[in-house]
């Protein structure tokens, strides 16, 4: 029986394949960066790269895939993205429609798929630290939270930068923002810790997405960029396809966690 | 009388502008990102952007413009890429067309411009470290080869990595990388010292652009990524039109040569 902690990347994506594994997967093949998964139609895909390369905190690019290709050929040779996530969700001009387990009945020739990277990479890295995770800690999903920070527009897309929140003593985030400053693919340093208000956030306890968590005493809310950005920016602009990942249910690439500059080892 | 070695980026590009000044630029605004220029049009920019994706090292994305809009919104607010380049360079389906010294004549509503970071951020830091950048101490261009690295192509750009070569001693070789590490938007480390035929450089006396340099006693080739790559890959796919800052009469933005991530300062 397969220790999925300790799987590959590779064969995480042939459980998801072979309907062996539908689940969420943080926690599964530690050490292999886990993506966030777009697939926007071609004449959308100039403007939607053109705002990752904009918004690089909120969108750090692992891969992008040639016009029609379900093969990300960097990140994970081989894979296919139709069939190598654990679940997917399709939505029509900005309207849910299904959450299929493949993506055979919704592909098209003009497709182009982006994987993002996610903040699971730098979540193991905190607990490697002994930071406090506190949504892993609680069992929920992380807060999330629509701010008044503008993303830099491009074409179509443009929007509010979403954050995630973690909660810590005000020493344990400047050892998080030591530790995060080399994982510009997972998001990077928070973009700020202490007041909400700051970003706009009115009420640290009714988070816009994900689950409340608790607080303690000492503790100050500590913000990254989230990305569900760029899907709240993507469902936003209404396109007359976009295929994601199902929440939780990443696809997980070949590269490694600790890669900084999303160069592939030779 | 203005120092051009301490002026501004903006000031140097509004004499461009003035035409008060038409020579390259190495050596001026020291402390601001020089850049190379390409403009393609929009039906060509995703693939030009994907290609700058794919191969970071040798094209380093500093700012992508709107379809149309000549102005570099993000690397220098309020310039214009039609007029802010001391010199440029115009081809019509990859055949040289002229040197323009403004682009009005040649802009049109679909182009998209590209920002690439260029050599001379870390040649700054190499000289400022003592180490020796032989061109510069010569007096002529760097030399630069064709290499049988293959780029990661996209959609119509393809094409071999072409590189540029600075001689030092080993132990100043590592003491480069370890500098260069530091600016990723500056082609970052040396992709390979020491033997030429590892790159399929046959005769390292005869460069395939730019000039030889002397190698003294004790000193390797050492070899980076070279923004002439993006150009040579542009040229090859013969867009119907392809602008280009003149070589070495580079577009000088306002982001300091220190910034390690794009990101600009809030």
């Amino acid at each position: 029986m397969l220790d999925l902690r300790k799987a590959t990347g590779a064969e995480i994506r042939r459980l998801a394949r072979n309907g062996e594994w539908k689940g969420p997967t943080p926690g599964l093949a530690v050490g292999y960066a886990q993506a966030n998964l777009a697939v926007v139609p071609r004449d959308l895909a100039f403007d939607f790269l053109l705002f990752c390369q904009r918004n690089p905190r909120a969108c750090p690019l692992l891969d992008v895939t040639d016009v029609g290709c379900p093969e990300p050929r960097y990140a994970a040779p081989g894979a296919d993205l139709r069939t190598d996530v654990p679940r997917y969700c399709a939505y029509r001009y900005g309207e849910w429609m299904d959450d299929p387990s493949d993506l055979f009945d919704w592909w098209r020739d003009d497709l182009v798929g982006f994987l993002l990277g996610c903040s699971f990479t730098f979540e193991n890295a905190l607990q490697r630290a002994g930071l406090p995770v506190r949504h892993l800690e609680q069992g929920c999903n992380v807060p999330m939270y629509r701010t008044t920070l503008a993303c830099r527009p491009a074409g179509v897309f443009a929007g509010p930068m979403v954050v995630s929140m973690r909660p810590m003593t005000p020493a344990q985030a400047k050892e998080a923002a030591r530790i995060c400053r080399h994982y510009p693919l997972s998001h990077g340093e928070p973009l700020h810790s202490g007041n909400p208000a700051a970003l706009g956030i009115a009420d640290i306890d009714h988070p816009d997405f994900g689950d409340a968590v608790e607080i303690r005493p000492g503790e100050v809310p500590v913000f990254w960029a989230c990305g569900v950005t760029p899907q709240a920016v993507a469902m936003k602009a209404r396109p007359s396809l976009l295929l994601t990942h199902k929440p939780g249910h990443m696809f997980v690439t070949d590269l490694r966690d600790e890669n900084r500059t999303g160069e592939r080892e030779a």
